[in-house]
């Protein structure tokens, strides 16, 4: 039997290979990186327990750190919600870390920052190694011209035109912090901090760079664009395999972890 | 109706995932690379293709750049090799590049130097995004320790210490040109060269530099194992899941790649 106590907020880091779920959200008809997480930390506790995430991933993106946080009554060492909830969990899903935090603890509306990485495997041949873990062209892309291109859009900037036509949030103000992009041999990197993301921004401002990257579209184009605020005339939506969730950053009394986490090393 | 010409030795640098694979080798009632590859080349050549590799990889072990050669009467275009070749593969196996070379090449007799990349992924949460990719410890390595103590090994010597029972080789003499601990984070990469390879040598001589990371033998551990050439006193056996195929070097005038490929970019 558990032991009861008085509730208290848990906050996990979690890592996740996206390639066979339909995405962070629960759905009825198809495995959510949600469901698998709930179900094994209502294991571990031995009463439901809901999760509420940092930032919902689409289908087949990645997590390296992704934040999610839960209330329980079982009294557990911290340890055991590491441990524990991934000997319940899919080999697909890991637990990095638990922390006890504030009940005011939100892992959504409390995180100030959050990065993403997009990878590119730039190369005739297809991946084997990094197969659902890439995105994979055969084109050569001047990450020079990318990252150059890519400045424009730090700062603060009603982002539209980099927005999901199914993009429910109210407005598409965003403040990106930084906008990087560089190479390390077949590998280019996109890495991307903001306050938040609208639906799709991350996967349409790597799909948009790479078309800058490629010559196809000259440097000025993302500036355009972002400026236009018209999704229909900016580049294709990059492939979600390429995508991960590698920082979610809170205000530090919480005492999460602030390094982000890199899913390749360079 | 495929174009038929002089014969022609071809040589393919591939990349694999040895995960789902019972090893390199063509066996009657298991998965190999080997029956793989053949199947696939054979279609492209339009005829029966036996291909030679230049390291014989067991089950679960990766390939970053595996040599192999094969004759065929086809005449095709290299990239056709490389495209088409792909085309027919499983999604595990990739073929990277390939090249025309004399009919004197051989991928096993004529490889001067192999290297091997052994990957420990050190940390208390088991891998997700790196599963089947890394050996996983929850051990503390000490990395330093690891590299003093692999110095002995470097050099010629009988390597009888590190030599699995079912070795078939006649004699355990081999010459390590480069035997190196470092470590990016999380991670710690054990990456070994040397002209030839006993059967199971890098993962014994990374199980037992692990037992010398860890603390629990001493740094001149493997140097009196070396000495003493007995197998049954050495360190564990180390997962296959860590253990990649990095390099094979050749006589320059052949033209085949040098560089070593690394699976991890550090």
């Amino acid at each position: 039997m558990a032991e009861r106590g008085a509730e208290q907020r848990i906050a996990l880091v979690l890592e996740y290979d996206g390639t066979g779920f339909s995405g962070w959200q629960r759905q009825d008809d198809a495995p959510s990186v949600q469901e698998a997480l709930e179900g094994a930390v209502s294991r571990i506790a031995n009463h439901p327990v809901a999760v509420v995430c940092a930032g919902r991933t689409d289908a087949g993106v990645h997590a390296a750190a992704q934040v999610v946080h839960f209330d329980t009554t079982a009294s557990r060492p911290l340890h055991a919600w590491v441990l524990g909830t991934n000997a319940q969990l899919p080999e697909t899903v890991s637990v990095r870390s638990a922390h006890a935090v504030d009940a005011d603890f939100h892992a959504r509306y409390q995180a100030q920052r959050r990065g993403y990485r997009y990878v590119f495997l730039c190369r005739r041949a297809r991946p084997a190694l990094l197969r659902h873990r890439v995105a994979w062209t055969h084109h050569e892309l001047d990450e020079g011209r990318m990252h150059r291109a890519a400045q424009a859009l730090v700062g603060e900037h009603d982002f539209s035109a980099f927005r999901a036509a199914a993009c429910q949030a109210p407005h598409a103000v965003r403040e990106v912090y930084r906008l990087d992009v560089h190479r390390h041999g077949e590998l280019l990197f996109i890495d991307i901090e903001a306050n938040a993301f609208v639906h799709h921004m991350v996967r349409n401002i790597a799909g948009t760079l790479m078309a800058v990257g490629t010559g196809e579209q000259p440097e000025h184009w993302p500036a355009g664009l972002l400026a236009a605020g018209d999704r229909t005339r900016s580049g294709m939506t990059a492939p979600a395999a390429g995508l991960y969730l590698t920082r979610v950053v809170y205000p530090s009394h919480y005492g999460l972890p602030t390094r982000g986490q890199w899913p390749f090393l360079a």
